[in-house]
């Protein structure tokens, strides 16, 4: 780390990200993680997620307290808009991995931050769901990022560290490449 | 609509999801959505993001509330587990969609829910995030979901509900498949 990262206090521990790093460089199982949600159906199109446990370096681990996640479709649609919908928590996983990303690269290279916002937008057709043109995805036709940041730093340099965020981030990652999803009924 | 559907009731009125899609095959450009989020750094990798605005029907909408939802990453990687991980949020998401899937569905089929859960968990290894090797990629290498499904119908019946879901599911469709996200520094 260089002298001016010493200075430099983004709320993120390199140090031990580091160790983190050089440790799982010499016990590669130990990187293998299992992310959970559990979702359980309330009412329409209602349910409430919850996510607490999840499997890495070697054992079980659990979040400090257990998180509950309203999920809805809004009035629009003829539901009663309990929580977001399905595909905002998907923004939000997007907007906050690549958010997070940015501060520890920040941190690592002697940047400090300010403020960081994020106002990310995502077109959809419905015509894909409700089954009106089977030429038109489910899903986004594509999603726009638009980052605001205030850190003491070059405009490049700003450019870099949300560069070097995306090209680390696991939901960026995951939105912009396939995964395999298996679907059982027990 | 048959006679054995006018008995059901899980909560999802599939008369106005019929009406908008028939509005909407009548007027595509309805059809056309946006939805957002907007995300905040707070420190380290605890971020905030809200969900308020959408746009859709040719014009803005909002939800009834606005949704606020801290991330962060756990203990284990120095942080201060304020929030679920992003990457928890998109099985939240997923999750989510599939369910609401269902509980639309089997209205539509007249089948009778008791109850619904998803069990989801998806393997990560942090190889890819950490840089350790690039071979690795950085978001899940799978995921899996098991549902447990309590329902007035026949097991073929219940799979086949599921089955259609994940078909219409928009997140179902975003995780498997690739979206073009374009990052923008303000």
């Amino acid at each position: 780390m260089d002298v001016m990262a010493t200075k430099v206090d983004n709320g993120v521990n390199v140090e031990a990200l580091l160790g983190a790093r050089q440790a799982l460089t010499e016990a590669p199982e130990a990187a293998r993680f299992k992310w959970r949600a559990t979702c359980n159906w309330v009412n329409g199109t209602h349910s409430r997620s919850t996510v607490h446990s999840f499997f890495g370096l070697g054992a079980e681990q659990s979040h400090k307290t257990e998180f509950g996640y309203d999920a809805d479709h809004p009035e629009v649609f003829a539901s009663e808009d309990k929580g977001a919908t399905p595909v905002e928590f998907v923004l939000v996983g997007l907007a906050s991995c690549l958010t997070a990303g940015i501060a520890t690269v920040a941190q690592n290279r002697g940047i400090q931050l300010r403020s960081v916002k994020a106002t990310v937008e995502a077109g959809m057709d419905l015509q894909g769901i409700l089954g009106i043109d089977s030429d038109v995805r489910n899903g986004f036709d594509g999603i726009k990022v638009v980052f605001d940041i205030d850190a003491d730093a070059s405009k490049d340099d700003i450019a870099a560290l949300v560069a070097q965020s995306q090209r680390r981030s696991a939901v960026f990652d995951i939105v912009t490449n396939p995964t395999n999803v298996s679907v059982e009924v027990r």
